[in-house]
């Protein structure tokens, strides 16, 4: 009787998920997940079950120097009282930057937490938060093997040509280059739609991770040939409240003209842009789709216009589009955002069977379109659970 | 027997041209036309017919302080000996932004240049220049019509989710747009191809600009609906010694992490980087192209990649493509680089005529293609010609 975690630590948050593994059913299956918010001000604690009942919620009021290691040891605490007999046998995480060397999850070592550390300036809002946690549960549970997943591994093998930025080319050598992110996942993705579409999954899709953060990928045969987040996770579609693809002379007119610091510019575009900065309400689809204010239309509008823009610029990478996969928050349940971008892209052969769409049916299209549509919500803790396993295992995920 | 002048003052250069204007031809045909370069370091000018035939050349060695203004007076005095009898009766100058407010060119007078450099913060490296060659002229022809014809303007029109930027509302309403640029270009091109292909000129036309700076238009039955190039020319395609679209982040990275201020950047990313940066050899295609350096090569593939992969994104906000359209130094030279550009747009129905595209035909696109493919070379003076004839007459040059 045995169990895994998945853990991806950042730096407000933890959100963790414990899968069960028995010996009649390979599949891990899930135990219990949840969140700890607002680290660092006010924590709260909620873990549900499988089903989605509240298992436990806990908060600790304006305990702003709770760390995430104490955090975490509670957590622990917590999993040990409700797995019972069960024995964690490993715990993986999601890190999000694996720069050029990592293709694959790896376990941890000294070494390796090394290696990781120095992609700090690639990622410095969250890669230090992730390692942070790592070092924590090794403090925690010496001995318990840890995987470290990356979000960059999915898109490490894409062409060159969709890795490199017109900048002097010593920089790209440096590292500074289109890695991709949401990689967790977009392979997460590829691997039900196998299941779900073979055919399709074997063929040119555009999987649409639309969440809070949001980014396209261009998938040929299940990998990744391109995706519209570059070397940060503000480039690309629009999101909750990062900007996605902008004028790079916008940042330095900020600075050279309006006089805001970089820090400041950072701040604005990772924060108070998007369809929170577009709209002036809210960063939440949700909540723009229940106004009735210009400025939230004008918003979601935007979202959908880029979104389909920028499908057709995958398309072209792909040479051609056969299916889209819509995966996340607004992608598993805003009906109105699919047909708008669907209906924007009706020109490439696509027919939305609306009805379906109006459901979040797995499968949308209608039986004529030439592009087949598909919604799959997405699971980046058991794809981590799933590397996880098969890394302490010395196989590989997908043969996992 | 008269004349009129299109003038385009840069930073370091002055580029014009004498158009003659003669009764029984409404046309305006060109007299001579030339450049000054390297002002401000050690000037020359050279000038040439409508033939191409060399009318005059001069150099002032280690002149660093002749200034604009002198420049152009001596470039006054020597159209006045070439022109003879004709009286120049207008002068029409490229202004590179027209911001939120002029959709057209229009007549100079002090208001208007005054609103002209409340513009200034939007294009520091191009606006005072324009408007100094303005004052220079007011100064040396006192009465002369002046005019001023905007590189922005043939955008001016577009819908407005392809003016905004995910950025926070207020900015906007400042005017941090995407404007676009290339305008008199796109104008002119819209123009040729409604006399040489007006089936196609009604329908989805992506106009491909691509010279030493690059962008492509969507064109909708001739108007601006989209474009590449956002609040600044720094955006969108890669460009000779420009980024193009870049991740924001590393604009960020670059002076947070690395170091550098924010002027450094704007040096790099306007200057040393594009094809330069990625080649480390040169920004001119024809370099490249003969070239057998890998690093050549991963250059001009990515450029061909990159307007591709926009024309992509473009077509998806036209909601699909009826034809392209090759302008400018590379554009209407290099068939190569259209060849590649084609051929990865294949999925669209793009045959290309690779015999007629090897000798720049202006018809390249084989007969089953379902998307006609034109060169166009651009005439950026002839249409300011053609705008401040009209514009002192009180018409519009679509009337013209």
């Amino acid at each position: 009787m045995k169990a895994v975690v998945s853990l991806n630590s950042g730096s407000s948050s933890i959100k963790f998920a414990l899968f069960a593994l028995d010996g009649d059913n390979p599949a891990p299956a899930l135990s219990a997940g949840g969140k700890i918010e607002r680290i660092g001000i006010s924590p709260r604690l909620a873990i549900r079950s499988a089903e989605g009942a509240v298992l436990h919620e806990q908060a600790w009021p304006d305990a702003a120097d709770l760390t995430h290691a104490q955090l975490l040891a509670y957590l622990f605490e917590w999993a040990g009282g409700h797995l019972g007999e069960r024995e964690v046998i490993a715990i993986g995480h999601r890190v999000v930057h694996g720069g050029t060397e990592f293709a694959s999850p790896r376990l941890v070592d000294p070494a390796l937490l090394e290696r990781l550390e120095a992609l700090c300036p690639l990622a410095p809002l969250h890669q230090p938060h992730n390692l942070a946690a790592i070092r924590a549960i090794a403090t925690l549970r010496p001995g318990l093997p840890q995987v470290a997943c990356f979000d960059t591994a999915f898109h490490h093998d894409k062409p060159t040509v969709a890795a490199r930025m017109a900048i002097p080319r010593h920089l790209h050598d440096q590292g500074i280059r289109r890695y991709g992110f949401h990689g967790l996942s977009y392979e997460y993705i590829a691997r039900r739609l196998a299941e779900l579409d073979p055919a399709l999954a074997a063929g040119r899709v555009v999987a649409a991770h639309l969440g809070n953060g949001a980014s396209l990928c261009a998938m040929q045969a299940g990998r990744s040939v391109d995706t519209t987040m570059g070397f940060t996770a503000l480039d690309g579609l629009m999101m909750g409240t990062r900007c996605g693809a902008l004028d790079p002379g916008v940042v330095l007119h900020m600075q050279t003209q309006a006089g805001m610091t970089a820090a400041e510019v950072e701040q604005m575009l990772y924060l108070q842009s998007g369809l929170l900065g577009v709209s002036g309400i809210s960063s939440d689809m949700r909540v723009l789709s229940a106004s009735a204010a210009p400025e939230a239309e004008e918003a979601i509008d935007l979202f959908a216009w880029r979104a389909a823009r920028e499908t057709g610029a995958l398309a072209a990478t792909l040479g051609g589009i056969d299916g889209i996969v819509f995966t996340a928050g607004i992608g598993e349940n805003h009906a109105d955002v699919r047909s708008r971008i669907c209906r924007r892209l009706a020109w490439l052969g696509i027919a939305i069977d609306e009805a379906a769409n109006a459901v979040n049916a797995a499968l949308m299209s209608r039986p004529d379109s030439r592009v087949r549509l598909w919604v799959i919500p997405t699971d980046e803790e058991r794809m981590i659970a799933l590397h996880t396993l098969a890394t302490i295992s010395g196989r590989t995920a997908s043969a996992a």
